[in-house]
């Protein structure tokens, strides 16, 4: 749990203390490739800091799927409307490759809020991310060419990503056709 | 301030001393309809709690206006992405009608929640609201009719913003021609 430690450190500055209460509720688990973590129509009762893996987060627009969020090592994932709402999700949350991730329970989390408020820094600044993240993309989609997006996917996105995610998953994420994606990246080699 | 007392206390259950750090950095103001409080390219500095009024947050699409959010009475209203990054706004602020509103600085917010972590909770409730108020606006757009999509506004806002925030501002929140509005209007008063 080194790594989530380390990442809380740098985002909340917690102390030892806080840290013995909050790694209580935090369970380690292996998922293979394609594992389904949450389905639409279930609530998410967890979220997850991966220590190493690569997973995603899609809905079906028209039985396709659309990706809006990807996740790599030392970084969190969820479902978060369904997570905060505890209503039932729109979204899939799936493993893209075999992955370690620490499940953190939403309840539990709650709780630890109310004994130690200092944690609720977490709760803020997860919300803020997940709110930058969806404006981010919307905006994105509505005001930018599809090279730009790629750009700025690209600078925004850890290298794992970029490189690990199937190419047709990244297209499904900027709004664009494979092959369109594919005649950027080409034209992006070449200048 | 009682109003902002009240909706707090219900929210985060403060203390009587939190309160008495929280309002000393809360500065009242009256400003006159169509007061701009804060222009595109300006950096948000503070956020706002409506005693009494109305305002909305809009941005430019193709030089033409369109609206995120409306707020009135006792609820808070921000340009929430320029704040939290401190970054070049893309949005509008401006009061509809003349209001009462209280100003609470990001910044001396941000030291409060150093000196009272369990102020954070006032953070971490904003952020999630306004990922929720983005994340259901775009969902909506995409998948709901012009009329499902004003059932829906009617349904999660005050009778305050139904009642005087004009049509044809409303028709732009929704995405549609003030003509639509007013034929889908016309329609539910029959049916």
């Amino acid at each position: 749990m080194n790594a989530l430690y380390q990442v809380l450190q740098e985002e909340i500055a917690l102390s030892e203390k806080e840290w013995h209460t909050l790694r209580e509720i935090v369970k380690p688990k292996t998922i293979k490739a394609k594992t389904m973590l949450l389905r639409a129509g279930q609530i998410a009762r967890e979220f997850y800091f991966i220590e190493e893996g690569l997973l995603r987060v899609y809905h079906l627009e028209n039985g396709k799927e659309v990706n809006t969020y990807f996740s790599c090592d030392h970084q969190f994932i969820s479902t978060f409307r369904s997570m905060i709402t505890q209503s039932a999700s729109l979204e899939y949350l799936e493993a893209i490759e075999e992955s370690r991730i620490l499940c953190i329970p939403y309840q539990s989390l709650l709780q630890l809020y109310d004994e130690n408020p200092k944690l609720e820094r977490l709760g803020r600044t997860f919300a803020e991310k997940n709110y930058l993240c969806v404006i981010n993309r919307s905006s994105n989609l509505q005001t930018k060419t599809a090279k730009e997006r790629y750009l700025d996917f690209i600078e925004t996105h850890s290298p794992k990503i970029i490189r690990r995610v199937p190419q047709y998953q990244i297209a499904s994420y900027l709004g664009i056709e494979p092959e369109s994606l594919s005649r950027i990246r080409k034209q992006l080699a070449i200048s």
